[in-house]
């Protein structure tokens, strides 16, 4: 099975759902991270743009490692300044048509961040698109099964499907700690994603509440696009 | 693994988890119907509560027969006269702990129906107490591992967890029709539920709906009790 | 009285409102079908998108005289590739001018598909403006009374108007059944909309389960964007 | 057509559905309110609980005189202490056999006030079983068509269906007069129901926000049991 | 402290929030309101759009004295052609920064007036972008604490945080009568926001209503973008 | 002022609102927690239900000295059977009257637990009940302000009102490990309640999630029966 993760910023696969990730990879899946950004807004003022992504671009290659992750990439949009747009979503059409994934995990579409909502908004719209013959780009049409959200407990998010990832919650907080450059900048500038001294702290906290929820030790949330039917009850 | 689903009245099995239960006793799990009541009030006045309660007992009876269920019981409570009192709570803990099942299958606590209701707190309140060694009864203690609600469609009853049934949609509108006796006194009586000529075409038309809802051809759908967590995305 | 839908697609018309369409057309109320595309998006590769559109617009027209539709027409939006800007709003505003009708029928906000959304973005903006005497276009001014947005009972669409269609179900399929290049499509590239063989039999069972929440045999769906008061209880 | 409101206390009709009840009245309705208690709790400690009941009848007698109500009845729960029992419903299914009407107005379910509670669940379940032939009290089985539940709209009551009352206010106000031992009781002891000095005026102001959220000058609001469908959008 | 209403036309402050900005201003506080539209749209189509606007933006220099209003500002956007792109949404980054407020009031997202809801998504997705250092605009990054969205109670909206304006109702409803141009035309135009004959009847009594919701005689309503905790309950 | 919170077993204070109470303790406040029940269902059989009683009853009064509370005391009503009846109404109005707070702490009504359900619901209605002069019990008419109902994150509990507990937090767990029979018990019998090892985590993560929620380190939610409106944005 192949899991393509599209997310905003370098930071957010780890955030989001580094758990799943980590547990997919660990039993073989192909797990792809594709960031629409390289988070170069996420600095403090003393160093550039370019700076500022080229740190974060390493942190997302180095998380990924932690993660399992077999290929991460950058799909050159700008941070804080993606846009839901028809040119856009063509790109992501066949950004979806090259990886061709089983299932597609992004935001969700009323997440407070605009690069969120925007990136939920390309990846819901462009997988109604990518299966059309008569759309055309560069790759050929995929129809990957489904698209699972996900987003902060403490949004108006409210996750359906639960994963258990009671033995990758340490993995996940590891892979968290990769992205050292954000630790400073949230203190600073993360508004009310930063009352914690310790993110990972935080992170921690939201898992152990979700696996409560879903009972086990440890889970992650998501909302899937469309609901799917089991064989049996358990 | 033991399903036990306990109904307010004969036809209820059927109605509401009828290609579920069929499913779970194909694959080899011990099924169980506990009935509340014989729904010796749904009857047009011509016979009495006795004879309508003896019909509608073998007419679930012949229903269970054609779903596969190793086990269908009487619980001897009242129909129309179902109440959540403390007393009864007490009696469906030692079913609960006669039976010992893995999952309970039961109404949902806001249906519109009196018996469906006070079926549904009892059940639920029941499941909560079944596990304390000293609320002592007949039977030792059990401890069900969750509890999946159950109602209409067409209810504010909104499902979250969707069973595939469209191998069992036959079975069960086969069962349904077992309930021959309910038929006349629907369309004179049923009120919203007997607005089809042919109740198995409505049911039929709901399975179909929740099955699109689903992915699939059909389904039946439940509100889970507790959330549980799931190993992998699919 | 004068009915005017606005819909995305070509088959869009009969799948959502159909019923509903052919029962006004049938009291003699006048009835407009408005397609935002031609569907060329719609086709399986074999034929240019030129080719799906003509099909396309034959079968609109055809389905149109099934439900007795005065004016069927077309926008000339390009199929998957509508967007909710300004530009197309004013041209909504003189569409909503030209037409000048009491109500109008469109797709619904959180629809799933970016087309859907579109269109009712673009109407219900529209509906806003075509009031205002400074906001010049081709038209006069016009001020219709409501609009009534319909969704698919499978998505998060939560119908609160019914119209009671169980004398036009027939004619609405009959009307589906004129959109007869979709059939292959739907099958093939329809995800969701496509679980059973036959449409018409997933439009059915819709009717028959809107029907039974409604208190009759089958119904169709809609939210109005404004509340209306009514005279008398009933 | 018969209505009949079934309230909990003697000022509940006017304040709930007084210009409703007026306006059926007008048109020739036949109109029937019976009150649960008389509010005999509802005295400020100087009166017996008989002296404050005898004046509150008096004063529901008076303002269904206001309203045109043809049938002022008191059913003999003791205020404060109705409850939500199997002999309690059975009572009910009683009043409503012996009314017979065609619609049911009264409290919902969810309201705060545990009289009016209970009230709301003793008739809705008293409607299930009013039609059931082997459910045998001293009246014979009827069948009316729907129950409409009314509340404050600054409680978690929406409203779903609106009643134009804009020419019925005055005489809903004025019903409201009547009972005008309330007016010191509800300043001392209404906890939220008395912030104004002016219960005529806060109703006046609920009843103006009600009919701008439905398109008229002043309105009431309903939300009925089960969906009804109309034969056309208007 | 510094509270900022950013608004879409020149009436929406007195209406919305007009209350509150008066209390505040009363006790001292700076308070700004930034109108993103001279309402340029909102006249008979005698007058010019120019003439509109500078009858309107007259009116609301007068309703914010009346109001005790600091700065009244005007963006310079075109009335009923407020969009939410990226470019806009800088502009609005400038904004927030040049005025540095504690607090920002501003539209909610779901509105269903255009205006109204592109307004809001500026200003929310502004706030998120205002404080970041390396998103350079003309003024120095900054960093208000919260955001209030106010909307109609006759809308989806449903406030969460109440301010009680008792005592500034009369100053508010007299700040709106300093929008005199708007009363023709909300009656000729104003669709459902014109049911009154007389505007402020109407907002006194959404005053009133939402006042008795929160416990005071008239109250105005809001939700905050995100909760905030306080010390001790009261 | 004076806090009385109704608890349904020994260790609810603790865990549901300890921080609160500690908080409001520490400034001076009048803080009493009565316990419904002395929670004799919560042992492992090995022990009868009075020594079961007996223990916990130390280990509530243990932890309300923690905490600060002025006052313990213990309703004798019986764990796991607490039932919401007239009389036990009546006993609770009488309770309010006695110790006359301010404000009410309690469970919600729609808690999965059936005493923390039947709890919830016997002190509401009886708030509504405590000032009526003609409802005479043992004690004189009270008037609390307002009730506060908690309850877990992980239910279908929402809290809208969030008190800052961070310099508190520390404080409730050791007050929570005061209860330390309930430590094996839960593990053994608590379902969906003892997935930690360690309560104190949980318990833990989830006041840091409610504080990141609500802007601080760490906080307690609450739902309020009655709105109240504030003076100012803050």
């Amino acid at each position: 099975m192949h899991l393509l993760a599209i997310v905003a910023h370098p930071d957010d696969a780890a955030i989001f759902c580094g758990g799943t990730l980590a547990k997919h990879a660990d039993r073989g899946d192909r797990v792809t991270v594709a960031h629409m950004t390289r988070g170069e807004y996420g600095g403090l003022g003393s160093q550039s743009e370019a700076a500022v992504a080229e740190t974060r671009e390493a942190e997302a290659r180095a998380a990924g490692e932690v993660l399992g992750v077999d290929d991460v990439t950058f799909l050159d949009f700008e941070d804080g300044r993606v846009t839901d747009s028809l040119a856009n979503r063509l790109l992501l059409v066949d950004v979806l048509r090259e990886h061709d994934p089983d299932l597609v995990l992004t935001h969700f579409r009323d997440d407070m961040h605009p690069d969120h909502r925007a990136t939920a908004g390309l990846v819901t719209d462009a997988y109604y698109m990518a299966s059309l013959p008569l759309c055309e780009t560069d790759h050929p049409p995929c129809d990957p099964d489904n698209v699972y959200h996900f987003g902060k407990p403490t949004s108006s998010f409210e996750p359906e499907t639960f994963v258990d990832v009671s033995d990758h919650l340490d993995r996940k907080l590891d892979a968290l700690e990769r992205h050292e450059s954000q630790v400073e900048f949230l203190v600073e500038h993360g508004g009310i994603d930063a009352e914690f001294d310790n993110l990972a702290e935080s992170l921690r906290a939201e898992g152990l509440v979700l696996g409560k929820q879903a009972g086990c030790t440890a889970a992650e949330g998501f909302v899937p696009l469309h609901e799917t039917a089991r064989d049996y009850l358990d």
